[in-house]
């Protein structure tokens, strides 16, 4: 690859990872499990803190239908900031993305056990080009900051 | 164009949009005045919830002036997150950007209807190459939260 | 330089930031030092409100070493937004970047006169390009708004 087809490949991942947060926090279930490749892995294990490997999945599809299924009722909005892409080869790379989020319970009957959260951490991901462009491969949450009431 | 021209017109449509903010927060007239194509459409009909159209303007010269006008005595922040950049024609583009911002109003006799503000959301964007470079052609906000107090 | 090379140092320049914060947040000592040139300024008067010159070095391992000792026993997170990057010469390049950061201090026992800050601005940098690539050669920070409770 020449230096414009790097410079390109990082800004297609780039707005593959804005797509992936407007997919989730404007709920469109087809822009959401467009960005992953279908072996994907989804580890939100440590962002959770949970024991069980619920939050692990190699399965985009039932990610996105249990996430989309726990957040009925509630108003969520993730913001991506100044990440670190970098290429591994002409068909992988791996990025580092600085986060908020936020989440508002609006729904009584919600299984959440917080009214509002609002949290902050590190994307840490990998990519896959495939025929249809890049798609990503893996990512997980670790948490810096959780606050929730 | 090829590869590197697009992605430089993508890098200035961004650096364009990262100055729109900075001329609202550090009250920069010119700087806010200059992202805007002459005939630029400014929609925050949404994102303010009015049912008239003061909201909707094709005149930015009348837009910066209401704003500045309106924001007097306030403290404003206006950021702007991963965005989705399309190149539509050499000349044309579009944008979709996640965005916080906070308002403080710090002067009594402002006619705002709160003391401190928060909301979050996404632009839509159009971009139109000039003789001078990218502008604004037209922003519309829709909001997905916004706690006012 | 051409197109492409113009914007390879432009993303280089972005990531050398991302890793800036990145360091801060997740008490990371080299990738914190790697990101300044030997003689890099940090100028935090403004953002700190001091007086003195404590908030101004030219000495990036001090830096380090004091805000590593500030910063114990407290939970930071710092984000950057859409920049501002402008390459001045192939060696040399300019960058603005809103920011919102967050402090919570853990320890009773630490020395900051405050529990909680959260704070917005803007880094004013210099970069350089050095032998083994772009780093920090200045940095100052213009608060917009600071609330500490």
């Amino acid at each position: 690859m020449d230096i414009a087809e790097e410079l390109r490949a990082i800004e297609q991942i780039k707005a593959l990872k804005a797509r992936y947060w407007r997919g989730i926090d404007t709920r469109d279930r087809a822009l959401l499990r467009g960005v992953f490749t279908d072996d994907a892995i989804t580890d939100f294990r440590d962002s959770t803190q949970s024991d069980d490997d619920t939050q692990l999945k190699r399965n985009p599809d039932a990610f996105v239908d249990d996430l989309f299924a726990l957040l009925n009722g509630v108003v969520t909005v993730h913001h991506g900031h100044s990440p670190e892409i970098a290429l591994r080869s002409e068909t992988e790379a791996t990025g580092i993305w600085p986060m908020e989020d936020w989440l508002w319970v609006e729904d009584e009957a919600s299984s959440l056990p917080f009214r509002k959260l609002n949290g902050w951490g590190h994307y840490h991901d990998t990519y896959r080009k495939t025929a249809i462009g890049w798609r990503i491969a893996s990512t997980k949450l670790v948490r810096i900051r959780v606050e929730a009431e």
